[in-house]
């Protein structure tokens, strides 16, 4: 059976995996780049060509291993509606996402929303479709958009803990990142005893992040 | 200048310090001894004499390093009155603490309540003064009885936030313990950018915990 995942999902100690005022300026709200800065010091990173040729490569220690493992094995991800955009591409008929013509899926992927529009095919492999449908139905669809491989929950908070609350999520790896937003969407809420059903382990880097690892 | 620390305060992943329902029968509410629990398997414990003789000795590696750092040039310390007792006990004359006639404070220990009542003298050195006082009057007020030694901000949740908005705390060591309470007193409210007055570090340790020690 397809197992389903979420990779290097950032949250800032108080729990935040997104700042307030999100809008096209700022992704992540007031919290800026702070969540995913561990991630942009890795050779992953590096790796996905997001970065200037003649930087410096990436570290390849333990932030990068659990990085890297993004990828493989996987043949859909679903997210909900504000990772794929900021507030109101809704009513943007142009708006195909922030990841430009090649995104960084490369395979089916599945938005959440309750206003469906046609699929988009970009470049790369990736195909954005738009389902308004529960965790259940939504994963099933994905599944046969993945062809028996792993399917990936790629955000936001809001939809991973969708799929945690419906026990989807077959493993969590949560980054937490030493800073304290104060403000924004948390992904713990209402998750109460989650640990009962997964083996948990932390483990803290040099880098000073805690890579917390929920699997069953 | 004597110091002011906070040690060995337990959180839950997403942020709680104690549960709810907190009452006689249950200190940390629905929490039970779920936050204690790596603490309890320390040396530190086991010396402290809360354990029958005959258990096991206890851990002394790093949960134990760091448990230990409680007592060491700590003058006096400042606590909550919903650490002090269960709710209610400020209309019981005769609470004296959870903690039996030789609490394990050893120095003069400032009660912060809106119900100050006379100085209980304990057996082993602990005092109990009630106080009504901002977190600085309390502060001057516990530097006196600590004759230039550190003072320690003993917790509940609430009384730590205080201390360390008004930037009065120099070192912080709480311990995440991977659990998901769900529903409590969180400690980390309205803290939003603590971490750019503090050196952050955690540390994951074999136990399953991870260290977070703020310190400037
Ligand atoms: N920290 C990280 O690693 C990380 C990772 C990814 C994203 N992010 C950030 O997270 C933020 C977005 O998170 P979020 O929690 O606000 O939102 P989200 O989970 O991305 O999206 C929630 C929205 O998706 C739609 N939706 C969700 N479930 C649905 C369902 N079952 N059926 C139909 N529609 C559904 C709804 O939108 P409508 O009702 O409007 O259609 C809902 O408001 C962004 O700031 C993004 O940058 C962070
Ligand atoms: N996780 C840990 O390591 C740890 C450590 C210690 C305690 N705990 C737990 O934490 C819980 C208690 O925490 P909490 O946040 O609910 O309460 P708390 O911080 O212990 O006490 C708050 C109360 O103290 C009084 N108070 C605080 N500041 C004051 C001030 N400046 N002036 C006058 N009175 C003041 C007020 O009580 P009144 O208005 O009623 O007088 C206030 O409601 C307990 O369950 C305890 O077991 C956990």
């Amino acid at each position: 059976m397809s197992r389903v995942r979420v990779h290097n999902f950032s949250i800032s100690l108080d729990g935040f995996a997104t700042g307030e005022g999100q809008s096209a300026d700022a992704p992540f709200g007031h919290a800026g780049h702070r969540l995913v800065g561990w991630m942009k010091a890795t050779r992953f990173w590096h790796e996905l060509g997001v970065v200037e040729p003649g930087e410096e490569t990436g570290s390849a220690g333990v932030d990068n291993a659990f990085a890297e493992r993004f990828g493989p094995g996987i043949g859909a991800e679903i997210m909900g509606a504000n990772k794929f955009g900021p507030p109101g591409w809704q009513d943007d008929p142009q708006w195909r996402g922030w990841w430009g013509e090649n995104p960084p899926f490369h395979t089916p992927t599945y938005v959440l929303t309750h206003r469906p529009r046609p699929a988009l095919a970009m470049d790369g492999g990736t195909t954005f479709h738009f389902l308004d449908a529960t965790p259940q139905d939504a994963l099933a669809v994905a599944r046969e958009g993945a062809r028996g491989q792993d399917v990936r929950i790629g955000g936001g908070p809001g939809t991973v803990r969708q799929f945690l609350a419906a026990g989807l999520v077959d493993h969590l790896h949560a980054v937490q990142v030493p800073i304290l937003l104060g403000r924004g969407v948390r992904l713990w809420d209402g998750l109460e005893g989650l640990e009962q059903h997964y083996r948990v382990e932390a483990v803290s880097s040099p880098g000073g992040v805690v890579h917390l690892t929920f699997s069953r």
